[in-house]
């Protein structure tokens, strides 16, 4: 049985010989997700889904210290209701579930499954504001989601999905510019601090923008194949939807007005970007902040007498602070058990044998270098504190040294497709912000305008002039082939 | 503008007078939840919500304590998975929703949004389950859940609400009893310790039970009108399902067998309870343990120098161990706000004016009993955490009182109808078990089979003779009108 399963962690195919075929291995065989019996729809499975709850933790805090409150609206949007902004049912209907059965009644009016709830939330708050005192409204959903897709891949791109979705209501179109910006950082900061992914933001071009937005604004991070992936928006809905939906309120002046509007989400697709971005051949990577196990215990000779108790005297002092396991089963060898717990990316494994309790040491073992060092029993949980901060803080810089050896910058196509080709990654370049070259770059060549900096980030690439048709442009933009 | 909100407060209707009116003007003003445009489906405003996330760290930090850990299944369940196990879909097919269209294409087969998951579920424990050393499986879910109801009202029956449910596998029908009970246990430890909400527990009727169980154990709580709620149930599955999806496992004898199975949730239902057991004519009435805010502080005179400082400061001190706000709106009275912060069911106000401030003190009001009481400022945390366990306490203490009030018994139907009007509540009465039996008492009283109490509470109640049929009955059971 050992060594069956020990031949299993030897099958995660090659990064370098197949991603695709790395990305499904490892995915399926450290348990986080599996395939169900609807097609396109997955099971988070315990592993998977514990990412899931730290990663919420760590965004909700964050939501709250800022003022917002999570509600939770209905599953089910009526058909007239998704149609009242024009873009946005352009944008959605097409990939909509729809209930047009309950109980085994037809139904006059088939819902949609919530593929995003600005239209439904969008028809409370016209109910709901009436005052410019009520503003601003603060409010965010934690639910899934369900949008029809025909090609799908767990996590990354999946027929339904979990996410949060923000939505507020402002006095002013520059709070509402504020607020954006406000949840793009909040993004930014849990992506780069809690989740080690390295990301650029921006602003997405008309054609990437979410459908019934003024602006969307992304944040994107590199994967190991040099694909990029949209790893969360914000959204200056402007008065789009509030015009729609008429929601208007009496303002300062005692006149009607339309507030502006905000949306944001992230989503388990972030699940997807700590794979792609930190694991290795031999499995899972993860960042000690969003690993649901930081530190596992795994005696070694664990029959001879003290080993156990040993074992599980450590767990107790370093479970108060460390999320803690210890495999004492006994149906495996330690050799299996490291293979398996190095699989599963847990950031330390601790081990510990009658020697090691002789000496009043253990050994910690890094999965992020795989470096071995003694450490004393007394003052341990000192000595992992300060070794998670650094495996933390060394998959950062690892993800971003790989983002910029993979980030190139390319003056004209011929260029730009090289780099595509031996060096897959960002291409920085010049862009005129017309829609003709933002198509032809991507018929060619498959990459897309992932965002347009920011104006602090931006740069000028060669001479100024559009990668594509050569004309004057202003904007340095990101481009990349994407999830 | 504080006048009209200030009858706002007086608008509840009392009780006595009309207590589902009661019930709707309490959820509505208090801003708990709103109608929906789609028909049955509730809005849990961010007041609801929060009282929702409580109950859900309750719940959740106790299953996790006992070994369970959480996943997420599909929203959509496939029609011939929902048909495999015969109970369970003549009990649910009649209120399933249907997705029929998905995109702009017909499904080749409907998919149902999940009523419960114990089909999609079951049909991914046979994929994963192989040998005995992987039981138990204890996972749970958080989700929605849709049921198409008729009539409907928030919190209590509508077609789409949110809840845990727990799925589990194990070796022998003693363990799968077990976890039924141990679940069945925690329920009401939350519902009495948390939500001070008294329950009393036992075993569902065949006739009530869940479609598929082969026992349904539940608590069930008495409202202030006299009407029992269910609000929690635990299922022991037996092998209904474990067959019906072809779940097996290598024994420890190395034979194939199928597993005993457990289910058990419990819903945003809970907060209807919350509501109806201890609200009154004022409002909602919140135990400090589920309340969303703990305490209010309410300045008085607040525009005189000194007064918002310390209102501000008492915040942050108390802040750091309870749920507080400050209401320092200068648009309304205290005396507004006071009505205000009761509607809301705030467990404390503490009043802070300049002449408290002088004499080093503060004025703590509780909203369960109306007393006032002086506090010092210093060591205010203290007399804070003393209060707040006396409300906690208070509360349940109140509510179980209530309840034995509305307790009565009864050896034959008229007796039984009699109570039912002059005191309606539980009825205590021996039952023959019969279907016969209990089907007459509902068609001629409303009453049903609540549950039948566990052994140790089990008593005999007149002659032990059937309260319908006369014949002899070996059961007590509570029988009352309900939610």
């Amino acid at each position: 049985m050992g060594k069956k399963q020990n031949n299993q962690v030897k099958e995660i195919t090659p990064m370098e010989v197949d991603f695709p075929q790395w990305y499904t291995d490892v995915i399926s065989k450290t348990e986080l997700v599996d395939y169900s019996p609807v097609k396109g729809f997955m099971v988070i499975r315990p592993y998977g889904y514990a990412i899931w709850e730290n990663i919420q933790k760590a965004y909700d805090e964050r939501f709250k210290a800022t003022g917002h409150q999570n509600m939770y609206f209905p599953l089910l949007i009526p058909e007239s209701l998704l149609k009242k902004e024009a873009e946005h049912v352009e944008g959605f209907a097409p990939e909509v579930a729809w209930v047009t059965k309950g109980g085994d009644k037809e139904l006059a009016e088939p819902l949609c499954v919530r593929p995003t709830s600005e239209t439904i939330i969008c028809s409370m708050y016209a109910k709901w504001l009436h005052s410019y005192r009520q503003l601003p409204f603060l409010y965010n959903q934690w639910c899934s989601v369900v949008r029809w897709e025909k090609t799908t891949r767990p996590f990354l791109r999946t027929s339904e999905f979990l996410w949060q979705e923000g939505h507020t209501l402002h006095e002013t179109p520059e709070e509402a510019q504020e607020e954006t910006m406000q949840m793009l950082n909040i993004y930014r900061e849990v992506a780069e601090d809690i989740m080690a992914i390295p990301v650029v933001v921006g602003q997405k071009s008309e054609k990437e923008k979410f459908a019934g937005a003024a602006a969307t604004y992304t944040m994107e991070a590199l994967m190991h194949d040099g694909q990029a992936l949209q790893s969360g928006t914000s959204h200056n809905l402007g008065q789009h939807f509030t015009k729609a939906f008429d929601i208007t309120y009496l303002d300062r002046n005692n006149e009607q007005a339309y507030p502006y509007h905000t949306s944001w989400g992230v989503s388990t697709r972030l699940i997807g970007g700590i794979i792609m971005v930190h694991g290795d051949d031999n499995g899972l990577v993860l960042p000690p902040r969003i690993a649901p196990t930081q530190l596992v215990i795994i005696p070694v000779a664990q029959h001879k007498e003290g080993v156990l108790d040993k074992a599980y005297e450590l767990k107790d002092i370093l479970g108060t602070e460390f999320r803690v396991e210890l495999d004492d089963s006994d149906s495996n060898s330690p050799g299996w058990k490291f293979n398996q717990w190095e699989m599963k990316g847990v950031p330390i494994r601790l081990e510990i044998g009658p020697r090691d309790i002789e000496n009043g040491q253990c050994v910690l073992a890094r999965r992020d270098t795989g470096e071995k060092v003694q450490a004393a029993l007394e003052g341990i949980a000192e000595a992992v504190r300060t070794l998670l901060d650094e495996i933390q803080q060394n998959l950062f810089d690892r993800a971003l040294k790989m983002r910029e050896e993979k980030t190139s910058t390319a003056v004209d196509m011929d260029e730009f497709k090289k780099n595509l080709k031996e060096n897959p990654g960002f291409i920085k370049a010049m862009w005129c912000e017309d829609r003709a070259c933002e198509d032809k770059i991507k018929d060619e060549t498959g990459a897309s305008v992932r965002c347009v900096p920011f104006d602090d980030e931006q740069e000028v690439i060669g001479e100024g002039k559009c990668v594509c048709c050569g004309k004057p442009a202003k904007k340095m933009a990101y481009f990349a082939r994407a999830y």
